[in-house]
């Protein structure tokens, strides 16, 4: 779902323009934090499927992957449009660091900081 | 699901009745069926759950036990109407025995084995 590193368009005229290069940090940032979040939701199964012992754990396991599914393909979504928001997300559940986020621009890291404030303040 | 054990109605005018005696023998051999493909597909859930090392891995877990729930919900049906069918796709899937079906009166294991006959040569 790679786009050209236009000014945010319809919907998202006020999203800020990410570089080639920018992008390419992003992309770094992104996979990692995908990767982890596989891994646990990996690992969950794992127990979780140790642990069946009657039907009703059978079908909680595939609502668990069901929802993990669902979750994980709204969540990491590549395009220049949404990754201040996707960013702020993984910084808000903690699957981005501060650290990992240095590489970028520090426009992105600001509206990135304050999209995960909001998202946080949303939750609470 | 459990159903008076009436002259079969509409959609099924031909079924067979079901006398309590007789629906109390084929509860007793439905429920073992139905045990033992929740057991198979516990143990497989596991078994795939174990091999998973790749994202793909997890969401062929999903897919699978997705198909298992929705056709066991389909297989396993009570009503009166039905169980003759659901019997006889038992018998052709070897999920029931011949001798199982004994304890039924005879008309009813000769249509449940015919209905068998009919599906396993639909399957061929």
């Amino acid at each position: 779902m790679t786009q050209p590193a236009t000014q945010g368009t319809y919907p998202y005229p006020d999203e800020p323009t990410w570089s080639s290069s920018e992008k390419a940090i992003a992309r770094t940032i992104f996979d990692a934090a995908l990767k982890r979040e596989l891994y646990e939701v990996i690992q969950k199964a794992k127990r979780m499927a140790n642990q069946i012992n009657k039907p009703a754990d059978l079908w909680d396991l595939e609502l668990y992957l069901t929802q993990q599914r669902k979750d994980i393909d709204s969540k990491y979504d590549f395009r220049s449009s949404r990754l201040t928001r996707v960013f702020g997300r993984l910084l808000c559940e903690r699957r981005a660091s501060e650290e990992e986020l240095r590489g970028l621009r520090q426009d992105k890291v600001k509206a990135i900081r304050s999209c995960a404030k909001a998202l946080s303040e949303d939750a609470a």
